[in-house]
């Protein structure tokens, strides 16, 4: 018995993480690819909806406060991540051409201002009727901090210690009126109820902040949170404070491990493992034939430019100038794994290592996704990964990483997700109408309210 | 032979200062006011749809980061401006169903950081095709610095200061990508010219930004530039970084002054008279006879209740408990204008003193918008005045400021704009696609830009 049977209502969540041009790294030279997508409002709204006709719970773009900046002078100009829309400002564009589909802007706790950010996600918690979250990073660039006069990035466990006492603000300023404070009697002309509001008064090691916020409390209590660090620190922010999580696993046990890791962090923090979502990160290539999906795959290979490829190994090797290696080699040496690296890329290492990948093979690994899991295959195969990681602990939905954008994105509603909902894994109408509603999260109780109203 | 016939080709420019649920400061509880305005998206299209049918050049809402808080508790219940949207994301959402009209968004350089602001901007820009305005200001509330860490609103004479150096940044920031930057060439694999990139290296006085922005230069070259301050520093800011004023006149004669003074002061900048609109706010109560107006207007102060309109006097009487004074009676004295007071409402004491004016007369001249120019009347009556202060060298065009939302603005655009038509001052198409282009404003030249391309 699966244990898809054992719990029969559980639903597949899944986001659209829809990144400009696509996750491939060559994917704006694809003539399935909208070259300038970072700026392209319409081409924006055709994902939205485009993920919107799929059913899914809500779209998601990764964001630095700073310009991304890899590689030499050949390789920065080849690269296509460069120039790309703010989330919030985007998303709420994007809510008004909408109707149902959620959105989650990453913010970062390290380098903005938490008044103004609960602010900016209060505001598109309305503007969207519900359908606002945030993802909660602490901002992983090295080079962004001069934006915001700092003379260096502060180390990782000062980021967290501060985006625990940040989230915290935060969720206290969105509570600044109680949902009730509003009564608007035209008649008496009594507007609001000054008892239910409430100034914050913060003041911690990082913050000061006084309140209240000029704004209602959101349509959903709190935007929902998610999380996407994966560090000891990330992990423990995310079971303290996230309701999903963004990860990016390539097989199943690792997966399974480290669901089953934030999952047990949760009950010392007083919550239930049905309260945090685990979406791992997933790149389908998919062919009507697993031979057009290989074909499709190495289409995309081909239009990475050797300078381009060596930019993302070029951190492995610090020091070195890797333009002179001969691309369909094996490097010249395999070093130990660099300080400051994700613990994701050291699989390149290991490829390189036992499986005697050349330097052409370990970059074509990296471009798919930067290293997140890549499928190649037919709807049914990639339905089947999907179904695999869902029914086996190492996931509660996924995060859609669509190679090419629009066009895998097309092919992922068109044909994976029928194939989805023939298995009974995936909704055929969205249940609610917040975001919230739809991933089966509760609306968060007010730090204001009533014991009762609480417990209610 | 008056000054339209010889410039026959100025026009007028309006935009719609479309404040929640209105100016009158009683609007929310009138039939024709939506009372949950301030977070009602739906309203909030409504408005701006209405103000592009009436080809408005721009909505705009005024904004500070944090709450207003006027009086005690009986009358701080009865405010309508309690919660509202964060003006950036709400104009996002619009831009995406609207066409045409321009979006000028306030936001603080005292409270704000500049590498964010001018991100926010730029992408607010490229959202609405160039259709964004930043209302730069220094922010007047003296209760907000709490919000952010401090522990006393900036003095003003600072504040300008940083706000001078603030824009000059947010400027460059704009500017970090030349317009020319990106090729975008599928078939060569080149996506941008690295040497059209810049980084700003800022080190000031009280700010440090390092740079490049991470989006491409706004459709616009800069969003507008609007400021609204009225003290000499704010004038002096306007002559040398604003495109649009908003100001705040009660009579023709004031008005020309002002206009005279701003324009005057462009000269020192290396700025043409031409390049600064001069826009006054105007309150316009519309009947389509006088008595219908006048009833309007009555209809509307009967709504103020005794509580809220002392709560507008009593900054004048500090430490005077207003609630026990005849309200049909004189005020008992007439005190010093007190410090810290904008001029504009040192009219009352005026009203007072000369025109012998009772209590509740006195707060229901204040009640209409705050001291800004009300006008009751018909149609023609209004297009007069508006004719009046055009044409004589007061105005550039006119923010109009509707007392009940979303009522006052239809009866705006269907009876008074087609009366400014009729008699040639107001356009009858858009001219342009950017906000700029309908204004008449130049796009500005980037700073890096060659000597040859910015004469161009
Ligand atoms: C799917 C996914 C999306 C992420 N998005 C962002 C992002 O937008 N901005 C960011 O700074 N970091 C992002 N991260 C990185 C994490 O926030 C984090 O920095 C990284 O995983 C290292 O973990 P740690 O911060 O816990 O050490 C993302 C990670 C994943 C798996
Ligand atoms: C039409 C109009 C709109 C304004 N909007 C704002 C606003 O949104 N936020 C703000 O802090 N001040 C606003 N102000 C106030 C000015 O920025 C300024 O503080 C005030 O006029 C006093 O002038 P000063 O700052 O030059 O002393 C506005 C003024 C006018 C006339």
């Amino acid at each position: 018995m699966t244990q898809a049977q054992l719990q029969p209502l559980r639903k597949l969540r899944l986001g659209a993480f829809i990144m400009a041009t696509g996750h491939h790294i060559a994917a704006w030279r694809h003539p399935g690819a909208q070259a300038d997508a970072g700026v392209n409002i319409d081409h924006y709204i055709e994902l939205a909806q485009t993920a919107e006709r799929g059913l899914f719970d809500q779209v998601f773009v990764a964001d630095s406060p700073g310009i991304w900046h890899q590689g030499d002078r050949e390789s920065f100009s080849r690269q296509g991540r460069l120039s790309h829309f703010e989330p919030v400002t985007l998303w709420a564009a994007l809510s008004a051409v909408t109707k149902h589909i959620g959105f989650v802007a990453t913010a970062s706790t390290t380098y903005e201002d938490p008044y103004l950010l609960a602010r900016k996600f209060a505001s598109l918690d309305h503007i969207s009727k519900g359908r606002a979250a945030w993802n909660v990073v602490t901002t992983s660039a090295e080079n962004v901090h001069g934006n915001f006069g700092l003379d260096a990035h502060p180390d990782p466990a000062l980021r967290y210690e501060r985006a625990h006492e940040f989230v915290d603000v935060v969720k206290g300023l969105w509570d600044s009126f109680e949902d009730e404070a509003f009564i608007r009697d035209k008649a008496s002309g009594v507007y609001f109820d000054p008892d239910k509001l409430h100034a914050l008064n913060h003041i911690g090691k990082h913050l000061k902040v006084k309140g209240p916020l000029n704004i209602e409390r959101p349509p959903q209590g709190h935007p929902v949170i998610v999380q996407a660090g994966s560090s000891e620190d990330g992990k423990e922010l995310a079971a303290a404070t996230a309701e999903a999580i963004f990860t990016a696993w390539t097989s199943l046990a690792e997966a399974q491990a480290f669901y089953k890791d934030v999952k047990g962090r949760l009950a010392k923090y007083g919550r239930r493992p049905d309260q945090l979502l685990v979406l791992p990160g997933i790149s389908p290539v998919i062919g009507r034939t697993e031979e057009e999906a290989q074909a499709k795959w190495a289409e995309l290979q081909a239009l990475i430019h050797p300078s381009v490829g060596l930019a993302t190994l070029a951190p492995f090797w610090p020091g070195e100038d890797l333009s002179k290696w001969d691309l369909d080699a094996r490097p010249p040496y395999i070093p130990e794994p660099p300080k400051g690296i994700h613990s994701r890329a050291h699989v390149v290492l290991e490829l390189a290592r036992r499986e005697r990948y050349t330097v052409r093979q370990l970059y074509e690994y990296l471009a798919g996704a930067r290293g997140h899991w890549v499928v190649v295959g037919t709807p049914v195969q990639i339905a089947d990964r999907i179904q695999e990681w869902f029914e086996n602990g190492a996931a509660d939905g996924f995060n859609i990483m669509p190679p090419v954008l629009p066009q895998s994105l097309n092919e992922f509603v068109d044909l994976v997700v029928p194939e989805l909902q023939k298995r009974g894994l995936f909704r055929t109408a969205y249940e609610g109408t917040t975001l919230r509603e739809n991933l089966g999260l509760e609306r968060p109780a007010s730090r204001y309210a009533e014991p009762q109203a609480k417990a209610a």
